[in-house]
């Protein structure tokens, strides 16, 4: 596998990377190129875990941040090779992976070799398996295997937010609710319950629900609690003996994950509930001095960070983390996910701003 | 194939046809078996169409009864051959068919041979494919195809009732009501609009419902509503824009097809209703002369039927129809699926004493 071609704009950077395909558990061949290109240089340490590569550089600065961003890409759906494409003015580059996320490693990679002395010690990271199970994940495995890698004072995740800073995370909770009863043929009903009438006590709590909005750290953060699934139903003719909603819940950081469940729990007082997913958020930490001289470097407004994002690992090791990456990030894993090539160079110029101060 | 041996009991009878496998489709032997048992005697006509079998007495009789059952069963699960049992005193014959409904086909074929000269004309039915799709059903072909076969002044089915005689039917209807919404990623769910939660308002219609109890020419109906499913959903981690309630609604004789559809249709006003299945019931008709004779020779007390049953294709052509036979209802396509023997006896005196007035 070649080098990745540094010499050019980081738009046609990201279109290398992009073009290397790379899906979840294929990211052998991006990886490599990543190497390739990384190996040799004075100014950087190098490590590579499976197909996860971190380069640090050791200046002995007071700080240390960790700048990550992952490899990996959702299946192909027709959307590769890149293509560039121009609508209403603004130009993009269109294909899998542009905006989640090669466009923020490109940026990485560019950056990691061309500041030889950055004003804080560097831990750059590119990892792999995001897109899949949570027990795959690249990071959270450097996290469990090389956490001497990991330590840091503030943290930089480059997944897509429109090259703005958006802070934290939301945790995310998922439960199954069930409801029971008796089954019996339909012709007689009276002789069974029914699971399903049951059930809409819980739709009733859920369409009555009023999701919070919470200031954290001086964001404000909005919930959200769904059904994203019902299922119930033997057959035609049958009174059904249980019914199903699949309940999300979208927190705001300053929740813990058990005070999350313990809110559900509650909601759904005398009803079956199963968690089958809980993951805590993140606070933004954007009161951290480190946070501060970074927001007031790239310039706008910090926003909050609505889904979840690996950003809360950093969060449990007690690392402030924030989101800065190219890309809209409604666009991510759409079949015309395309990247304003202008977030591009504003999110290396932010970077560069940060790092050369 | 064989006859069948119809010098022994009656319930000696249904073992027999029992034990002859005859699942839906698969009709042809027990067909066959019946046919040799009725071939060549004087006092009957036959017919035979598909595995439908049709046997006639022309006496000139003032009154016409169609007297039939149908010789298909639901699939086996380790319940053939028949065997003998007692419980608590009463005597079983187990196995597929004992109930639904070969032991009121086997009264019907030792009648149809020993009644040489009814009181009324007779026209005895044994019929294919009850258990399978309706376009599929025997009677309901005969209806089509040999109109002549099937003129009558009243009409008894042999499916189970316990012995007792149970009027008509109640109507069936199924239909699919949606709601819609607008997908959105369920980390930024005020985006979108959950047909889930729009779902709520339709499943409190069916738990608030209270069904109707109609007396319908002197009998009690009682009505039925239900979800017998409920189904959306699109991932875990995005907010549906489709739900569907599937309803089942079981309405009194006394209404018709359209008015129970219209019954639906206005309960549900505002939601997107398709029906799927709809079936008029069937009045008893237990005021025509000939089911007042039937029942003052039978004894004991009408009931009203609840499931649908083919009664209804002879209450659609104009004749009074009834259910009588052998075998508990909630036992029919049970894996253990059994009848009481004096239940097939009882169902053989009753039927006799009534030809022979």
């Amino acid at each position: 596998m070649p080098k990745i071609d540094l010499s050019v704009s980081p738009v046609d950077v990201t279109r290398q990377l992009c073009d290397i395909e790379s899906v979840s558990g294929d990211e052998a061949r991006v990886s490599d190129a990543i190497w390739q290109t990384l190996e040799g240089l004075d100014h950087l340490e190098l490590f590579r875990d499976g197909d996860a590569i971190v380069a640090r550089t050791n200046l002995g600065r007071a700080e240390r941040v960790v700048i990550a961003g992952h490899i990996d890409t959702v299946p192909l759906n027709d959307n590769l090779p890149t293509r560039y494409e121009t609508e209403d003015g603004v130009d993009y580059l269109w294909g899998r992976g542009t905006v989640d996320m090669k466009a923020g490693s490109a940026v990485h990679l560019r950056l990691a070799v061309e500041l030889t002395a950055p004003a804080v010690d560097v831990t750059w990271v590119w990892y792999d398996h995001e897109e899949v199970s949570d027990s795959l994940n690249g990071l959270g495995r450097l996290v469990r295997t090389r956490p001497d890698l990991m330590t840091a004072d503030f943290a930089i995740l480059g997944e897509p937010t429109g090259s703005a800073i958006e802070g934290g995370c939301n945790g995310n909770l998922r439960a199954e609710i069930r409801t029971f009863g008796r089954r019996s043929h339909s012709a007689r009903s009276w002789i069974g319950d029914n699971a399903i009438h049951r059930a809409a006590a819980v739709l009733d709590i859920l369409a009555a629900y009023e999701a919070r909005e919470v200031e954290v750290d001086g964001l404000v953060y909005r919930e959200g609690l769904n059904a994203v699934g019902v299922s119930g139903g033997v057959a035609g003719n049958v009174i059904p003996d249980e019914c199903m909603v699949h309940v999300n819940y979208r927190f705001a950081p300053s929740r813990s994950a058990g005070e999350a469940e313990a809110h559900i729990r509650e909601l759904f007082d005398g009803f079956d509930v199963t968690i089958v997913d809980l993951a805590a958020g993140a606070r933004p930490g954007l009161d951290a001095p480190l946070a501060a001289a970074f927001l007031a470097a790239v310039g706008g407004e910090a926003k909050p960070k609505y889904g979840w994002t690996d950003v809360a690992r950093f969060s449990a090791l007690g690392i402030p983390a924030v989101n800065y990456g190219p890309g809209d990030p409604l666009l991510a894993h759409h079949d015309d996910e395309r990247v304003p090539v202008q977030q591009i160079l504003d999110n290396e110029r932010g970077l560069r701003a940060w790092l050369t101060a």
